[in-house]
């Protein structure tokens, strides 16, 4: 078993959950690289010298352009604000590491497509962390999808509601705040919880046409942690969008801070000429399922709690009827990942994928400010 | 078409029931008899006027006695307390008329033999108002389970949960509460509720073998409505049984008055070889089904709307979606007793149906005194 | 008590819903009238005269305007297709009857504008069937927001969906049908299934500003019963639209007879400062409640049974735990027309009320022609 | 910090579950000690082996007595057989090692006394692997209890329903089947199951008084994978009992491998004076909480997400609403179990607490052969 060593920037939920991913995937997947947690880099060397004890990383780094240099690393992991994905990615492929980005892939579609082109360029492997196309229940929602059960798809819908902003004494940017800050974001609930709905939407039902959006921001000023000052909020509190998907079917999109009751409630269904699927993040190891085709009286809504071997991942874990969580989804994308190192196929998202979101993303952004519909292409 | 002639007596929740069933009942069904809401009975006249007004009945008495001698009525219909339904029945089939009895039958099961006994004798149609068996899910269970969709029956538990008499400051006996009193109600939950679950049962998975029970009095003392004074507590407020099915199931009953939380919330579930059911009364239009012999991955309970037209009785309400409520149960009672009138099948339970589920509550009862098993045939 | 003589046209699934909220009302409610069904009218004799006879109208009439002359006649009740009601509300007003109409008001906004000017000035009482009002959850819903539980509303979102007309072989107009022929019935959904979240949410949350529209029709011809000739469909199979509310609230609407699983299911949710509601149709008897006051890690979704004498409507009913069904919304809103007989104020919602979610279809039909916003005042 | 060097016997289903605990464990907590996976062992050379290398064991044995005496080991993790727990457990006391058990902690109450009296007597920290006390849904109900928001108890219900051993075709005994082998079970779902639903509800509602048992065998006799010849069976594959609990509750419990439908579910609800609670594992991350002191018309049953930052363990893991799963119950006791190494409190349910568990489950069994009451002390 080869070695595969890891370089983490950052150390926040994001470079939490990926450590973990890398400590726990060898003792459930059989796997040809061994994920080897080799640095960790920050700038503040006191908190990345804590995480790196913490989590085992041999080793830390306070500049990361000195860790994408460093010979005895395969590859970058960028777990920082959106607004530094590019510089270090271009760095990253440069020196012909492979790349696993945390979402979304950038500030916009302009910066992701100077991001495809030099990964491409350079020939490295590179992916996007949309964790949730690996949550098992919504990866077996791909795969009944791709299996023709649900039929001609008429319609998609997905939310992404939170409340944790609707108070105005929260400021804005700082540590586990710049999602708040447009400078450090480049967008609001857009990019951090939209972007994971268009994500699984075009993984699942195919291309989107045109969208249009509406975003409100109803919070207008706020504390800068990092000036000190009240300032002007530049980023979208809530964004809802129609959209058409090339397949013909509509769709709804949402996503809010705003929506008291509801902490990480992100949701999707579909509905087919023959069945539908539902799905939600709080109670992500069920997938609701309905089938036209069951005998008439009997036909209902399916809770299938997906635990069983059978099911995407679950033979690696434990048995039927116990759950994985949350962190699990980041697991199987490094399984993933690994498994494709030495294969031509690519573990998706990789960033030309997660580029059309960005796409998706702009035009919805743009129709909220131009009050028409938008081409998402 | 024919009129059915009703005499009724007693005014309170169960008279207000039946009387809404009788006025529905045509508008509905079509029926070879048309319910005709002869005459109203009760002592107070006062009380009875105002029912008689209020549903629309054509005369009143304030003489049970006399109500069952007068020629313009085919059918009684008793909705008094349980320790006067003995001396009306056994009256109204000397009389030659249907009885149509509230449940629980009789305040036990030697008071049940002799009404049995009574309206066999006499030869007249009889019925008890258990009227969840013809809530359109669990006449639909029955339907599944008499298939055999299940298979071999494993398991079967059931209970009935209610929360309304944990103040201590409740009293015992008067309107709308002879419930607690054990001169007027016999027993506690046990006829009350279990009554309900065990009719049920037997309806569904056969007869019961043999029990063991336990009940208890959490509320030892209560003033009673009628002496003014505070007296001890002669009802069970809580109950609980195991029992062995002829079928070789095993069973859990309970029920109580102490669930704090639950208002009627009537459960069951079935546990076949092939497939299991549920259901609950708080949300009766539904019914619960697992399939095993569905395809492995997509296994799941299934949440069945029960409102379609090939659904139980409910071609004869609304279109797909719609829900109907508890007053329905009674409706449906009604028009399966009218249908039923002319042929030769009894509409069930009968007086000697019922008088089953008098013999499991005696061996309840017994049981809990004699801390042993005993049989309930 | 006073009669109230009913002269009814039409004799569908909403003639049967209507017909038994006027023969219920008065078994339940106390009230200074008495509905009495006087006479029943449609073309057809046969078909009138056994509805009649079903529901017990006391005599038939086979032109609606000889039924309109009648004397003995206080009250229109319109269950006639949408093309119908402009003509029979004029003359309705005219000779000076109080008018129950089925809803939408009309076929658009031009017409409905012509209704509310005849019911003005010819002074009679006026009401729409938007039934879903009288649904006790939503009541209570509508009271919890007017006492302020819910703070500041940033979010509202409503959906009706269906999938009885996903088969290409189900064919537009003739009995039952009528909802798929655009001349019949002006739009599709958006008037059978949007006005209803439409009307429920401007009762809620106000006035809606402003809207951008999508709809769809998904099966393009359809063979006509009329005329027994495949024809180009005109209706809106699906349409969904985004909306500012006055209030700065965000919503999303949608609607659709394609959606595989949902028999009726009418959702809304709405979330606001300090508190969150939602409720669907497919258990009306249940509110969902999330308050962001209760003690921090307790905090959760209620789930309130609405079946206490404490909740809109129900001790006229029967007992906590008991649920009632989908035709109980017709009986509120016949007690509460009753009621405003004699009143000032009237029942809502009135042609005028009606007429706001008529402005908003219009609207939504525009704007998913134009491709734009559209105000919808 | 210090290390813990353990000692790990066995590598199935628990061996995996702990190996994950201590592999985790020092990632999220701030612990005094380092777990550091010292040495497995199991007879089989070849797949300890495997298994050693899969989770990064140090080292390996095939003979348990000598990784017993082994001096760089602190502690014992038993993960084998119920038939062979006494055995160990005694030796690994008498060399002073602490001892992890797996639970049930012995075949009956007799053998379970010798271990306690061993530990005891050697003065060595011990612990039985109850691990369903530290899931945060259930940790959390223990806190609502002790702090008094139930009130008085009235009622205790819980079920363990499984459904994989419905097949004749499914042998007893050898890898993976030992829970069907009388002889290395010691009982059937009595021990596997209702020992876990016994443990939680002493912790959590204090001593039960006297219980009445069924069980049953569905199956009568099955292939043994040992002696190649069809064996009666031993084991109880159902099991319910009443009991009564010094508290003056009342309780039902019941377990079986014949629940078709049901993979793990473990659920268990409580019925409080002023509040009730319930919980199941198929949902482990949620509770439910119904409490009467809310506003009248606004209670409701609240489904409590238990994903934030003040439910129990929450603040180490991720943000509100991220579930964790099964797998994270044993790392909280591993957290717990270290916590306790320097104190003088014991990490519970120590052998001693364990022990209550066997007497009931003794009881329990006895009951269901004398048809009788049995005394559970």
């Amino acid at each position: 078993m080869k070695d595969l060593r890891i370089g983490m920037i950052g150390y926040g939920f994001m470079g939490r959950a990926h450590s973990n991913a890398y400590a726990k995937v060898n003792h459930f997947f059989d796997l040809p690289y061994r994920a080897v947690l080799k640095a960790a880099c920050a700038r503040d060397k006191e908190k990345v010298d804590a995480f790196a004890k913490q989590w085992g990383y041999e080793s830390v780094e306070t500049d990361w352009k000195k860790l994408i240099e460093r010979k005895d690393i395969d590859a970058i992991d960028i777990c920082t604000p959106n607004n530094t994905h590019k510089e270090m990615a271009l760095a990253a492929a440069k020196a012909g590491k492979m790349i696993l980005c945390e979402k979304p892939l950038s500030m916009n579609a302009a910066e992701g497509e100077e991001m495809c082109q030099a990964v491409e360029k350079a020939g490295v492997k590179n992916m996007v962390w949309y964790n949730y196309r690996r949550v098992p229940a919504v990866t077996f929602a791909k795969q009944l999808i791709d299996e023709g059960k649900l039929g001609r798809i008429f319609h998609f819908r997905a939310k992404f509601l939170q409340d944790w902003t609707i108070s105005a004494d929260l400021p804005q940017g700082g540590a586990g705040l710049w999602r708040l800050d447009v400078g450090a974001a480049g967008s609001g609930v857009t990019g951090d919880l939209l972007a994971h709905c268009i994500d699984t939407a075009l993984w699942l039902n195919g291309g989107i046409k045109s969208v249009s959006g509406m975003t409100e921001t109803f919070i207008k000023e706020r504390k800068h942690t990092l000036s000190g000052k009240v300032e002007k909020v530049g980023i979208d509190d809530a964004c809802a969008f129609l959209a058409r998907f090339d397949n013909g079917s509509l769709a709804t999109f949402e996503s809010t801070r705003y929506a008291r009751g509801h902490k990480a409630l992100y949701t999707f269904e579909i509905n087919g000429e023959h069945a539908s699927i539902a799905w939600d993040l709080h109670d992500l190891h069920r997938l609701q399922y309905f089938d036209h085709r069951d005998e008439g009286p009997l036909r209902g809504w399916r809770s299938i709690h997906i635990t069983d071997g059978d099911h995407p991942y679950m033979k690696h874990w434990w048995v039927p009827g116990l759950q994985i969580g949350y962190e699990h989804s980041f697991v199987h994308q490094v399984a993933d990942f690994i498994e494709s190192i030495d294969g031509k196929q690519a573990a998706q998202p990789d960033f030309r994928s997660a580029q059309e979101t960005q796409k998706v993303c702009d035009a919805v952004l743009n129709s909220a400010k131009s009050g028409k519909w938008e081409s998402a292409k």
